[in-house]
């Protein structure tokens, strides 16, 4: 396994590297969700390349940059465990060097949900993500459906300025109590990670009702809040049924939909998602 | 010469080039001045790729886009004549298919000048030049210093991307009086096109303070409203001397800048540019 930190020295490694080339593109401090994209790439593709960049652009004022959790030799084990062939762990500077000043916006898509909640947050994924294309060239890249928003917009992004890229969206993985897997759940302590898979337990809530034949998107929200708020101590963000791609909210479940919750637990914010597919 | 209008097509055409390949991205209506970058390119290249698209986003509300001046056949028949291996001429659909939303945004550089004169007339530009480099992927690509703002502006967004194109700069192409080639000119009546000529007048009268060793940007500038005020009908929109890649007004002419004037003559809106070198 080779450990690059420019873009020079990145590019001259995935030059040779067999082709189709796969990227999972995180920000480190890998978990199982992690390592399934890895897996999934190593599995179809010839090469795997993965980043661990801390994109500072992602964060707003206030978030969490500096205390995001970091252990770079972990991460490299794990890699290397996973054979993967490239870890790329460019520094800020690398990415945004003096002068840097473009940005990719993916209207509207980045202005709901979390855009709404975290402003400049998809302008800085956006920009990253193509910045990582360009750089390391892949045929294949992987994203978790845990950031379903992010997958979306990833995948619009990458049709609409012609990347070459075929974006991946892989299943979300879970802690045994359904909690998605998540770095931030570092974060939790005892009785908040407790509370936390009330997340998942709506969601599922949501899908049990539609295969009970409720369609009415308010009466699903309504049921996942509901939901939530039994369990006390959660902070709804937002909670939606949206159509799967534009992420607009729907009225009535009629096609697959997708149902969205962001929610602070003990002061830390989760999002989680699962689809909504009709009964036939 | 192979015609083409789908993205897949040009592919397909650039793909089996000899290299390196050089793209010439217009809005067609061709003058001396494209045909100059085409001859640069022709030179340069193995293979000359010219666009040839009216790019609606980057018109404002109430510009020209309806009426901007459109020849594709004499167009052609100039490709043809100057060795074009490609013309692409794509509609809009095939630029911006359904559901379209991703743009790029060159912050700063794309406010200022131009960019404040016309609201989201660079993001239009940023957009889809990096749209033609990506689906034509040369290794060069030809611009004319006439825009010298949106030379500035690609050159940044390719370095700031990794879009692994040389920008090139051409030098601006000039009628006997010195009016600068452009597509527009067409629009002057006899008058304002006599007028005209007084944006290259002030230009000149700007290098010649320099050389008599002027070094006050207030003052060149001043020089040059007088200039274009003295021969009258001539609304000035702004009269600059800048920073020659950040296009922030400097003070004092220390080191090269550039001098931008944007103005109205009869209606139509010109805009010229020139190096201001200090002598030794």
């Amino acid at each position: 396994m080779r450990m690059v930190e420019t873009i020079e020295s990145v590019r001259r490694a995935v030059q040779s590297a067999s082709k189709p080339l796969g990227l999972v593109p995180t920000m480190g401090y890998l978990h199982e969700g992690h390592l399934s994209l890895i897996r999934t790439a190593r599995a179809e593709c010839d090469a795997v390349v993965v980043s661990i960049f801390v994109n500072p652009t992602q964060f707003g004022p206030g978030e969490d940059f500096e205390r995001y959790p970091r252990d770079l030799n972990r991460d490299l084990s794990l890699c290397e465990r996973e054979g993967v062939d490239v870890v790329f762990t460019p520094n800020a500077r690398e990415m945004y060097p003096q002068g840097f000043r473009t940005y990719v916006d993916v209207t509207e898509l980045q202005d709901r949900w979390e855009g709404a909640s975290r402003p400049g947050h998809f302008r800085g994924v956006a920009t990253v993500v193509t910045k990582l294309f360009r750089i390391v060239q892949p045929q294949r890249a992987y994203f978790g459906e845990k950031d379903y928003q992010q997958l979306k917009l990833v995948q619009r992004m990458a049709a609409d300025l012609v990347l070459d890229v075929e974006v991946i969206g892989c299943p979300i993985i879970r802690e045994p109590d359904g909690l998605a897997m998540s770095s931030r759940n570092v974060y939790l302590d005892d009785e908040s990670r407790r509370r936390a898979a009330a997340l998942f337990a709506a969601l599922a809530d949501a899908q049990r009702d539609l295969a009970c034949g409720v369609r009415s998107a308010a009466r699903l929200c309504t049921d996942m809040r509901a939901a939530l708020d039994r369990v006390g101590g959660i902070a709804i963000d937002y909670v939606a049924v949206v159509d799967p791609e534009s992420l607009e909210p729907v009225d009535v479940v009629a096609n697959e939909a997708r149902a969205l919750i962001a929610a602070w637990v003990g002061g830390v914010r989760l999002i989680d998602n699962a689809p909504l597919v009709p009964p036939a």
